[in-house]
Parts: structure tokens; sequence; C-alpha cells
């Protein structure tokens, strides 16, 4: 097939006006002006009015936490995580994680995002929801150590590693799978093992920060450069970092997903990302769960990264548009090891339409600056994943929408009591 | 009539579940439990799964900009201004500023504003539209005198007090006035006249408060307390203030249209809002025109005044989901001089109705949570100014969209040549 529209925009190469994607075998195959890339034959969608971009990615997830979303706000992040979010974490069984990923699926194809990152407990059931849902995800079970004895510390990291043994390729390869040691200040270095692909929260907060040099006797990024497990490693926040760690982090080639509603929210501070981008750290973007944001809406993400860091530096070309859209689509991508995230042949077919005829959209001058600074989630029509036509004109096909809703519904009223 | 909702947020009382609210002569007459307020034989408009709020009020904003949506992004706010803003008003006609009103008139009230500030020039084609829209508007003429003979000067005044004269109390009573000195920075004294009522920008930017200083060896606030204007004063932006200065605005009753997406956007930085409040300064809220935004969407702001400010104080307590729902609502309200902007008897009946039954709004725990980290603008689907239908069930009746829109487009393609 080959998708038709006024905009297309391939993120690594310059926007391309009436534009055509030919998609065959769930690959990007050609992209370029219509005219060119017409011809074989195949079933033309016109999207008129709007652009086609990459799907976007969300890098960081807690997909189980839709259940709390607005459970908990204007607290401490200290307060939220002790005096809310534990507690009522603790009463949630399998079923109601399932009902969260849905529901978390749900939001985010809507809105455009076609893969995430999660980290959470019953990574089974959100497994089945990603499966079902369509969507791709890199998943990890969250372990935490620090209060355990030994054999609790074991029998974690042993479901993560059983997790992510069992489900890795799942769903015809749409789900890959990492381990997920919670962060340097719940895991010793013992959750964090040499020969696995790691997914795990780093300097979030300034207190966080303190307690891992009070224990080690260095900071978070020094503690895993010296396990050696920041190769490649998806870090999440990364708001307290000194220049020598987002050295070292460039170094490495570690990812960090910026989280700046979350980071906001919860008072934990602006992550350097000018700094960050500066010293080449491939930075992308992800909501964290949606109790901390309260929304998995990865257009809000990408506006406020590309305004946030403008204000705070008092300069106006800092994450120019065409950076924040990088950060949220390629970025990502490259983050999950997906090759999607640009529209490219040989890329996955993960490819999102965006009506930019809307009232607050128009004029469009530049599609790329009407993408990050105007266009809402609520102007996605259309999400292709891996080819296949998951959201056709605002319509969610993969999954029944009244059934997803009713369901979180039911588990979240159960679980706040 | 009777508007009947899941939810209703008067704002300055506790959301009422099931509520009622008894609408008559374009005013509120009752609100409470539905089954308290019906029973007087009005017709019911029933809005299940969704909130009544008061109309969101857009405290400062240039409708005629909207037509350079996008027309210079990530530029520096003085480049941004002599070298695109500038050049391409200048060219522009009565009929294009008419078109831009019409299509900010047209994103506000779909995106549930049912009344804004504005300061522009063809303020007369900007009434126009607001006529036809069924919004309620503070217009003024901008004024600059700095680099003019003193004809020019004064030619400069009499449009403003023409404007002013002409134009007051129009739309039935939903059009009032004021004069609108641009800012300290590009008007001397004469331009505040004591005896009108004034919106004007101040303190924006850094470098502008240098400006006055050098100029009048006083800052901004002392500069406009001297001439004896901050009574009642409508000021845009205010993001570089000494506590002093804060004090003041207080003391004088000033109110203070922050402006969160366009201060980080243009990088002129982050607003002391925690502080603005503590000392009593009454806070609204404002997009700035849609060239430096790029939308005129309140949720946007309005989520983005609760996040920024806990997470640049590094505190999540700053500015709760109540707070940011008062600045957006009743503190705009009381900006404007309307009494709304709260759902009470008495009031105008400017009210919004918001569907929180989407996957991106539920569940919903504390409705005005979802309202201020949850919901979207396009949640809007009915908007009553005056106790007129304005926007029905999505569908924006005073206003031909397609018209507006292509407009819009026309004028915006000749400008911007």
């Amino acid at each position: 097939m080959i998708l038709r529209a006024d905009h297309v925009l391939p993120v690594t190469s310059p926007p391309v006006e009436d534009g055509g994607v030919l998609v065959r075998d769930g690959l990007i195959q050609e992209v370029g002006p219509f005219e060119e890339v017409k011809g074989s034959g195949e079933e033309v969608h016109r999207f008129e009015g709007s652009a086609l971009i990459p799907g976007l990615v969300n890098a960081h997830c807690h997909s189980g936490m839709t259940l709390l979303r607005g459970y908990a706000d204007d607290v401490s992040l200290n307060s939220w995580l002790r005096d809310y979010v534990w507690p009522v974490e603790s009463r949630m069984n399998e079923e109601d994680v399932g009902a969260g990923a849905s529901l978390a699926c749900a939001e985010m194809l809507l809105g455009g995002v076609t893969g995430f990152a999660d980290m959470y407990f019953h990574m089974g059931a959100i497994a089945a929801a990603v499966e079902e849902s369509g969507m791709r995800a890199l998943l990890s079970y969250g372990m935490i150590d620090v209060g355990k004895d030994e054999n609790g510390a074991e029998a974690e990291l042993e479901e993560g590693r059983r997790f992510a043994e069992e489900y890795g390729g799942a769903a015809e390869g749409r789900i890959e799978t990492a381990l997920g040691p919670h962060s340097p200040e719940t895991c010793s270095a013992r959750m964090y093992p040499r020969d696995s692909r790691i997914m795990t929260h780093v300097s979030e907060t300034e207190s966080g920060v303190t307690s891992v040099v009070e224990r080690e006797g260095q900071g978070p990024v020094e503690f895993l450069d010296g396990i050696g497990v920041l190769d490649g490693a998806l870090l999440a926040h990364g708001v307290h970092l000194s220049g020598e760690e987002m050295e070292i982090l460039a170094e490495r080639g570690a990812h960090v997903a910026h989280c700046p509603s979350s980071n906001l929210k919860l008072g934990s501070g602006v992550a350097p990302v000018r700094e960050l981008l500066e010293v080449g750290v491939n930075v992308c973007l992800g909501t964290d769960g949606a109790a901390s944001n309260n929304n998995l809406d990865m257009f809000h993400e990408t506006r406020l990264a590309a305004l946030l860091h403008k204000g705070v530096a008092e300069d106006a070309t800092t994450v120019p548009a065409e950076t924040a859209l990088e950060m949220a689509t390629l970025n990502g991508a490259e983050a999950l090891g997906v090759d999607a995230g640009a529209l490219e042949p040989g890329k996955h077919a993960d490819i999102v339409a965006v009506d930019l005829s809307t009232p607050h959209d128009t004029p469009v001058d530049d599609p790329v600056s009407a993408l990050v600074y105007s266009a809402k989630s609520g102007d996605v029509t259309d999400v292709f994943v891996a080819g296949e036509h998951v959201v056709r004109d605002g319509d969610l096909r993969s999954l029944d929408l009244e059934r997803v809703v009713e369901t979180a519904e039911r588990s979240a009223e159960r679980l706040r009591g």
C-alpha cells in the first residue's frame, strides 16, 4: 500500500510536500514525492491536509499506573510513593495491571504512540495487553532489593530474568525485553548483571542521588559505570547530573529518557537537556506513569521539551522543533533498539497521520513546527504499526475501547476503595 | 434551561456530583445537586460523563497574530520581533487582522475559552470578529510612542482613545475596552493616562527591564506606579520582577497575566508565580499571540502553569490544581472586569462542558485534577456564553468554520509572500 499526505516528515531528511510512503510486508520500501512513489499499482490511502510522521516512542512508562491517574496530586515524590502509590500498588493483582496496561495502550495509540518502554510488575499481563493492542514495547520487570534479604533479592532477579527470557521476541517480535533494576537508590550492584540489557531510573531527585553517595561513596552514574552496565542502557529522568556524569553517559552510549511533565509535577527539577544534547547523549522522551503526568501524551512531552529548556536557559534557540521531533521519534526508537523512528526504506512501517487542517494548526508554514508546537494528540487520525492499520480515522481497531475503559474504571474503583 | 452533568465545578465552592446549573436571561440563577435545581419545568441539557466549568479566560492575546502561527520559531524575542513579526505586521491590512481574529475566536471557543483580553491594531476588525463569534473580550489598541515625534505620539493616543470610546459596551456588553500602551519599554509616560483603564506588557524580558531603568532611572513597576496607573491594571507577563515590585503590584490591585508557553518559547524566562500568589497578586493566565505559543489553548496554559512552578521550585505542592483552575477562570474574569469565572447565582452564564469519559481522562477520581492535569481542549463539547449555546457537541455554531480557516489561510499566504 501507499500512504499519501500533504506533508511527509521522514525526520532524517527534509519534509516532502505531497509525499508518498510505500509499505510492503510491514516495512517501508520507498519514501518521496507521491508522483515518484506511485505507479506500482498498490492501494493508496490519501490523508488530505495531514502530515505523515514516524510513530512516536514513549521511552519511559509504567503502564499499569494509568489506574492511578489523579490518585495523588500536588504532593512530594517521597510522600507520593510512600503514602499513596506503594500502598495501592500492593493491592494490585494481575488483572488490575492488565486493565491499566490496556487503557495505556489505547490512550497511546490514539495519540500516535507506536512503541513504548515499560517497567512494572505482573509483566505478563502487560505483555498480553501490548500484544492485543498491536503496539511495540520494550518491557522489564521492575526489581528492588533494598530492604530485602538474600532470598528476597534472588527472587527478584529470578523473576526479572524469567520474564525477560520468556517474552523476548514475543508478539511476532513487537515485544522485546530488558532487566529492570528500579534504580541505584533501591537496588544494590547485584541487581545490575553485566550480561543483560538494562532499563533503570537514574538521578530523578536530589535526595536519591544523595542516598546513593552515602551508601556507595559515589554518585549513581559512577556506580553504574563501575559495574559496567551503562553501554546502551536506557536511563529514565537524569535530572540531577554533573557535567562529568554527562560525559560518561555520552562515552558509554547510554540513552536518557527525559520526562519533563513528570519531573515538573513531582517537583524533581529540570533535567539538563541542553547539556546532554551538547555532549552527544541520545536523549529521548517519556511520559512516565499516568499518576505523575497525568497523561500518556507524547505531543505534550514533545512540545514541553521544546519549550521548557528555552525558558530555563533564557535562550529561544535551545531544543529547536527539529530536535524535539527527533527526540520523540528517532531517538526513542534507538533507545528501544527498534529499527524505526524515521520514514526510510528498510525501517518498520510504524507511521502516524496527523490532521493539520484544524483551526489550531492553521496556517501551516513549516510542518515540523506545526507538529511540535501546534498539533495535539487529538489531531492523530491514523496509526500503522508494522504496516498494520491499528487506528483508522480516529477509531481504535485492535481493542474494544468501551470495554477497556469500563474494565479500568472497575479496577480503579476497587483499588481506591 | 438547566445544564446537568456528572461533575459541576463552581470553582468558588467544592465540586458537585450529578449537579445542575439553572440558566435564565444569560445569567446563572441556581447551582447545586441536580435533584435540587430541577423541577422548574425548564429544558434540561444532559452532559453525561462530563464536567461543567466556568468558561476559561485567556487574559493576554494578540488575536490577529494567529496568521503568524509557526512563522518564526526558535529565535530570540528581539530577532523574532524585528526580523519577522514587525515587518510582516506592517503589511497587514484590516481584512487580514479580521481574518486572524476570527480564526483566533474559533480556536478559543472550540477549546472552551469564553473571554479574552486582546491588544493589537485594526481593532475594529477584531471587535467585529468577537461580536460575530459570540465571545466576550476586553480590547485595546496597542500604542507605541518610542521613536515617534510629538504628532505621531498624539495620533497613537488619539487612536487608542477613539477605539476605546467607540467600542466600550459593544456587542450587547460583551465587548469592553481599555487603553493599551504596549509597554514601558516602548511607551513614555504620556501614553499612560491616569484616567483610563490600562492593559500593558510589563517586564517580559531582562533587557526590557534594563532599557526602562536606563531611560527612567527606575524599573517598569516603579515607573508605572509613579504615574499612578497600576490600580486594576492588566499587566502581561511579569517575568522579571523583584520582591519589592511584587509587593507594589499586590497593594495596587494590579492583575498579572502569566503566559507560561510564550515566556518559555521566546526564552524570556520563568515568571515568579509562586511569589506573586504568596503576596496576594491576582494571577491569571494567557496564551499570548499564536506566533509565540503556537496555540491559543488554555488547557495547555493551565496544565503548564500547574507543572512548571513545581519543577522550578522543586516543590510538588506549588500551584495545586485548584489554584491553576482559579487562575484560568475566576482570576481571569476578575482581570477582565467581567462578572463571570465561577458558577454562582448572578454570574454571567459563561459555561463549558468537558467530556471526562475519554481514555486519557479515565479514571476520574478528583474532577479538578482531571480538568487541570488530564483533560485537553479537544475534550470540550459545549460552550455557552451569556447563556447562548455557541458550541454544541463540538460544532461551532456562530462562525462558518470552513470559511474562517480558508480566509485565514489566504491572508497568511499573501502576507508571507
